[in-house]
């Protein structure tokens, strides 16, 4: 590399490096530097500026860049030969081996690779894993609850898992048949206002009546799911290095897709009445921040009603948007619906959404967004520009499956089925309170919590689970940076009502087994 | 806010705010302080801490935070009692009203914001557009060449618009209708492993055969589109702050995926041998190169041997991803068919992707990403933890399409129509010449691209066609910066074939009357 080209590049590097304030100068040359050697952008043998010259070029004194140069030269990757100058030494591979040489596998690495990992072992990492970028090893490393699935098998309790082996395919087939049956153009092209207008409609009346939203069809926008409008939400309403809040433990693939967008996550706590912000907490301003009050992720409570009025009052004071996450409501099975905190707010600061996933099938790629009036413009823009929704035949099926009434006798079905399937669970797990164990009490959702006390290896537990065939998530995998909460995530909407009581008994066993 | 707590949230800020590294600390205090109060973080009234309190907070001298407020003094923002303390001032709406009271409505704000506007403007326009945040003013702010649709009908000439009324839907309802008819749940997930395999391996073989591409199916990817391929990309390769390589002019809707992903955007001019990197280019290393080799957007050439050679080989030096862009190489009317530039690369360093949706239709949402070897189970991993792919009836269906030979013929016929329907429109299009335009020559694709002078004005021209009922877009929106490119992008996709004549002559007069 030439070195006026050198000094340039690396002017560069240090005016877009997202450095600490208090980072002194030579310490940040000799970082740029020191990456540039070890992603072999300065490769060995290559000749350094002299220090004079690197002075004058990035305009610091020369005790700076020879600060810098000491240290790269103390560390080995630089050499100076009197008179010729300073070279880089430093061989990659050496360096690798003797850094990550134990590591065989794209995966094991990511695995280990934390977000907040220090500056060192991910420019090493990164290009041990084939040229990842941070966020990229951030985004596929191995998300502990989640990559369970082998060759389609799922093992009983597995959360997240519904069972639409139910599903109505003859009515579903037959109303995309009518769909294509007579085609419109305009069914073919991508989506672009918001979505398929009459199914718009149709999900603002249901969300009116059943979940107490506030809303006109217009705010509602149809997303391709909770993934995609979470995105969506990250990138129009926040900005690289902005704080957001999440639950702990809370929902892993929320975090994961905050993350990727540059968002600093800020955990915290829930108790009995849902999300549960300290004075601590409340310094550190969000503008953001992501919460399910209808049924807390994966404990289940709901958010009492004046920890609801207390979240949107500070929302609106520190200007916070609060992204409502409504994943599975639909599936409440005693006492009266919970309304929606979108139905409390009255200034405009909460985005709900909500999937079709749950209640149809996951492959549909199916959500629904619902802004705030004034957002609805820029979100329809944005949801074209960022990601080009289509799929407007099935959006139009499902516009008929719900005018229908087929939704709602869908859900009604599937109410009954995960409602018996949840008491014949809690009847199988009853011992375990003999071994101290508690067994969740919400009756909503797709899944039970079993919660220890904080000294059990909850991992442990979740791994004797599934020597025994049953795919249990401990409770500790939820939570982020160390946790004081162990227990179990156990799903029981795939499993087949029959074999419950049966894989339920062999799971208190196990749990029995542990804690004796 | 608490002394102590605005402290805190300051020392975030400053750490946080990807300041240049040559600004000073009391600049940057400022600068953190300026942002509350016009978000009104701090609201008017609020007394900030003394110097001396937050000079021993910050860790910087007194003389610093003094060089600070007196800055926020000079300009209103704050107001100093004596003996009392330093009390924000400044009324937001009064700021506003001040400095953006003729702006009515959001798009006209956020059209004018330009991502590299400076932090006083876009931090005042943020509160303005309904608190966006500044890379989702950048993200849904009106693409000069897109939002051309109104009510879903599409003008003649409108560039980028398939003819997908000539979809064979009976064959493909039919399609459809088999995968629905013998539900297999598998069908019904997400997509957990890259896409449904057998549409996997046939890509592989069409690609393998078609493209020149070198690859095994296990490579290929099923993403929801060209969209969603590079904002993977962007995603696991780049960090916030690198470079990206774009052509210019160049593909709108890629710069801003890479944008929004806090990507540094470097053009790069394009000539007759394609993308043209001169010697100050390949100072600006990118992380990052887009590019359409085969028929570069929106010019039409195509990247020359030379051009390929020299573009893998600085890729492989500086280590930098090549995503090849082959949007419409199915629409080649003579000569051989191009090979990929995947095909030459020896070093893994590109990434090839391609869609469904020109060739089937544009709601199809299916689109596919080859990537090398080593990338491979990252990006299956990446890709199903960001976006949650499904639709795999879809996937079956599209798999059947082509495993049967749909595909191919279907791409002989719309070729026939596409080609035809180009000859027509130059012929009317040739008159033109006379007063000094240049027809593109280049045979294929979806349109046709008419250069002016330097001097000329497009976007008039552009405009006395749309008031003619005609859609074109002036060649000068898809470039960066101040451009000197002067043109004309015609598509001829969507008009049927009997209306090209009449359209173009009308066309033709357009431009020459502009002209002459």
């Amino acid at each position: 590399m030439k070195q006026l080209v050198l000094s340039e590049w690396l002017l560069t590097q240090l005016n877009h490096s997202d450095f600490p304030i208090r980072m002194p100068n030579h310490r940040r040359i000799y970082e740029v530097i020191r990456r540039a050697i070890t992603t072999q952008i300065l490769p060995a043998g290559e000749r350094l500026p002299s220090t004079r010259s690197l002075a004058e070029d990035l305009t610091v004194s020369r005790n700076t860049i020879l600060a810098a140069f000491e240290q790269l030269l103390d560390e080995g990757y630089v050499a100076s030969q009197t008179g010729s100058g300073t070279y880089v030494t430093y061989n990659q591979h050496d360096g690798f081996s003797k850094n990550i040489s134990l590591h065989s596998t794209v995966e094991e690495q990511s695995a280990e690779v934390n977000v907040e990992s220090n500056a060192e072992n991910t420019s090493l990492r990164l290009e041990a894993s084939n040229g990842l970028s941070k966020r990229g090893l951030a985004a596929c490393g191995s998300i502990k609850a989640s990559n369970t699935k082998t060759n389609n098998e799922v093992q009983p309790f597995t959360p997240g898992e519904d069972d639409y082996a139910g599903f109505p395919y003859a009515l579903w087939r037959r109303l995309l048949n009518r769909q294509w049956r007579t085609p419109d153009p305009a069914l073919l092209d991508s989506s672009h206002d918001g979505g398929y207008l009459p199914l718009r409609k149709a999900i603002a009346d249901y969300l009116r009546v059943s979940r107490a939203v506030n809303l006109t069809f217009d705010q509602v926008l149809i997303t391709s799911g909770t993934q995609q409008s979470i995105d969506l939400c990250a990138r129009l309403l926040t900005d690289h290095g902005d704080c957001a809040w999440v639950e702990n433990p809370g929902y892993w693939a929320a975090r994961r897709v905050l993350e990727v967008n540059g968002l600093q996550l800020h955990p915290v706590n829930v108790d009995k009445e849902g999300m549960a912000p300290s004075t601590k907490d409340y310094r550190t301003i969000p503008r953001l921040i992501y919460t399910t009050p209808s049924h807390q992720y994966p404990k289940g409570m709901v958010m009492s009603y004046g920890r609801r009025r207390l979240l949107l009052d500070y929302a609106q004071n520190c200007k916070a948007w609060v992204i409502e996450d409504d994943y599975d409501s639909e599936f409440r099975f005693e006492g009266r619906p919970i309304s929606s905190l979108q139905g409390m707010d009255q200034n405009g600061r909460v985005l709900y959404l909500g999937t079709f996933s749950k209640v149809m099938y996951p492959g549909i790629r199916l959500g629904y967004l619902v802004v705030p009036p004034n957002l609805v413009e820029s979100f329809k823009s944005g949801l074209y520009e960022l990601q080009r929704p289509g799929q407007v035949v099935i959006q139009a099926a499902l516009a008929e499956f719900i005018e229908e009434g087929h939704f709602a006798s869908h859900i009604r079905r599937l109410r009954q089925i995960y409602g018996e399937r949840r008491r014949l669970l809690q009847a199988a797990l009853a011992p375990i309170a003999t071994v101290g164990a508690r067994l969740s009490t919400v009756d909503s959702g797709l899944h039970l919590v079993v919660e220890f006390d904080s000294v059990c290896d909850d991992v442990h537990i979740a791994e004797l689970a599934s020597s025994q065939g049953l795919r249990v998530y401990p409770l500790s995998h939820y939570c982020m940076g160390e946790s004081t909460e162990k227990g179990l995530i156990i799903g029981y909407a795939y499993s087949a009502t029959e074999h419950i009581t049966e894989y339920g008994s062999k799971l208190a066993e196990v749990i029995q087994t542990a804690l004796r």
